[in-house]
């Protein structure tokens, strides 16, 4: 593992920072296809080099394994010749998206004659701080590319070898297509306090993602003197009116619940129309404890099905990121959209009704990134989006907000096209 | 002047708080009509109010003039007929322009037929912090309602009673329009421990604005745990190219110097192709210095006419706000992008030439939010970029850059229409 002195730290980082952004201004002015060719070379190169890959993950596992991490830890760290085909794939899938940079968003004349283009351009050095997962590593680092930014990544300290692994073949990649190996970059070191001032780095970092758990969230959103891109809670809502259709308030809700509990569109909250609760809940009861789901509901619900535990206040504002819902009855629509407003985290909420007009106000009143009618709040997902990937599901509501991918990661300018044209006093 | 204990005043920008995000809520679902209707309601009360309006700036001036403040500082805050009118005036633009809200982004479907939908959503809350001038009550309030925004405004001390009359004449106008009042407040002290309360509302304030000199956006910057959308530096560039037409780039030089010494769209730097500098710096000179304009150019610059001063570095990196000009020669336009990336603020910068590569050259290769070609620099504003108003312009790269006008003040959301989708495994 590469060591640094602490007293070198920064000397390390500062140097980081000035690599990142004289990469930077190579990246923004490199067409699409080199990029594109960058993230193919890559792709190529994971293919064969499987072996390596998974000798520096079996590093980390048996690190990960001696310092006694858990079944669902270990399953994050864990690489496999599947999971390394994967991030071949996602490459080739981002290098496959249309490219962001120097698309026209918007084009204007004025009456003087002057010509207004607004373009997009790259963000400039994105720093990305996450957790185990090694996958980030190629994931991130292509993203970040695609969008022409310059990508300094700071892997959690148990993925450290697989990261570095993964590191070299993206570089790889950049050198075959003549760009710079600054493009991405790994902090090669698990100090912690690389972290600490990669948040302060407002010279040579202008935008911070951390991906991760509540408490690294917490720490950017506290520390940071870079803006961040966060994504914090996911406590998503499925609410199933009263003019809903049985069988698809069934299906979504048992989808949004159970495909994947771990999730962030994961549903965490149910909440039904009383008018409707005694013939719809005890089906959609059935297959959420078939399925080993937990239930918590006000006194209401319980009334209905005593199968049901109590739910407290604090039910309406956890998000389980595992198999348990809580369910609440709601006399209006109304009184629906007051909860969700007031209990969730604005991240993805889903009306299961025929009444159109009462989804289209659900639509305009619920105050959610991502707001739907008769769909699974699973779907809150950049692949699902079509955007191809994501670096995370933005909750703030500057710059981005929902799933965060290429373009999600440009700035833009104005181009102002005259000829002699001076501003009269 | 209301004075509040500072024991109280966390309570008092508590309740400021709730009151803002419980606006907002409305705001967020109000009408465009009925928004226009508020603002065009206060420019009409605007016309009668001006005699109240002028007795409370009397208050005001009298007691800056008794603290000693200077012309320009008072000429800040004075107002007559003219500029409660301009005021007025400005209210009618900012309703004459289209309302953001609710348009659509884009749109498209996905494969298994869910329906996305991209639309603009007001920001929420927005905090704004400002120094003297008594206008930026109603233009920064105005602006807020108009893109759905609850607005908590913190005026400079010494336009406490002007503001406050101003602020009761946009109230006027939201309650005769059926709006809450708390749509915009302005907090009820000079007390500065205000601004450190409004920089940690993150719970209540969605973006901080500030607007002042530069040591309160440093303040801002270094302090807040809200997103800022900040100007800091207005460092412009003027670029004659070697292909300039001769009296476009005497035109435009002067005017982006001279039109207006004391905007941050005001040109600091002028830099010049060697190769046509003794053909075209003569006239430029006589034309800056007859109108009183102090000239410091580099050594070659100095050579070629003697009432040039000399520069030293930081002049390459002093953003004036006078009737100073830096000058610079150089060699090819490669050196001249490089000097603007290097020392620039990444504002606005202008080339002038009759040679269209190069121009797109410079319009791609620079690195700032407005680049422009054969314009004076003194166009990077809202109202000349059609804009109608302006609560700035952003030096930053993320969410808004350049002019931050209605649409800046915007977010976004999904709507997503399904028939009852679920995610596959």
């Amino acid at each position: 593992m590469a060591t640094v002195l602490q007293s070198d730290l920064q000397t390390v980082m500062t140097r980081i920072g000035q690599d990142a952004r004289a990469a930077a201004g190579s990246l923004a002015l490199a067409p699409a296809a080199q990029k594109n060719e960058a993230l193919l070379a890559g792709a190529a190169i994971f293919r064969r080099a499987v072996d390596s890959i998974l000798e520096a993950n079996a590093k980390d596992m048996a690190a990960a394994t001696q310092r006694g991490l858990t079944g669902a830890m270990l399953d994050r760290l864990a690489l496999d010749a599947n999971r390394v085909d994967a991030m071949a794939r996602g490459l080739e899938a981002i290098a496959d998206q249309p490219d962001p940079v120097g698309s026209e968003i918007a084009r204007w004349q004025r009456p003087n004659g002057l010509d207004i283009a607004r373009i997009r351009v790259p963000l400039g050095v994105i720093g990305i701080i996450y957790e185990s997962r090694p996958n980030v590593t190629a994931d991130a680092g292509a993203l970040c590319l695609k969008a022409g930014n310059a990508a300094i990544l700071r892997c959690g300290s148990e993925s450290f070898h697989s990261s570095h692994a993964i590191l070299d073949v993206l570089q790889t990649g950049l050198s075959e297509a003549g760009l710079p190996n600054a493009a991405i970059q790994l902090v090669p070191t698990i100090d912690r306090a690389a972290v600490g001032m990669m948040l302060t780095m407002a010279d040579s970092i202008d935008v911070i993602v951390p991906r991760g758990g509540r408490s690294l969230i917490e720490r950017v959103q506290q520390e940071s003197r870079v803006p961040v891109l966060a994504h914090l809670d996911g406590l998503c809502h499925v609410y199933v009116d009263k003019a809903a259709d049985h069988s698809k308030a069934r299906e979504i809700t048992f989808n949004a619940k159970m495909r994947r509990t771990g999730i962030c569109g994961a549903a965490e909250t149910l909440i039904v129309d009383r008018s409707i609760a005694a013939s719809v809940l005890p089906g959609l009861v059935d297959d959420l404890i078939e399925a080993g789901c937990e239930l918590r509901g006000d006194e209401d619900v319980q009334a209905l099905d005593s199968r049901v535990m109590a739910a407290t206040d604090t039910d309406w504002t956890t998000e389980y990121l595992d198999a348990i819902l809580s369910i609440k009855l709601v006399d209006s629509l109304d009184a629906a959209i007051d909860h969700i407003n007031m209990y969730g985290s604005h991240h993805t909420d889903s009306i299961i009704t025929d009444d159109d007009v009462a989804a289209e106000r659900f639509l305009a009143e619920v105050d959610s990134a991502i707001v739907m009618h008769n769909a699974s709040t699973q779907f809150a997902d950049g692949g699902e989006f079509g955007m191809g990937a994501e670096i995370g599901i933005s909750t703030g509501r500057l710059h981005a907000r929902g799933p965060v991918g290429a373009e999600q990661l440009t700035s833009f300018k104005y181009l102002v096209r005259g000829r002699g044209q001076i501003r009269p006093a």
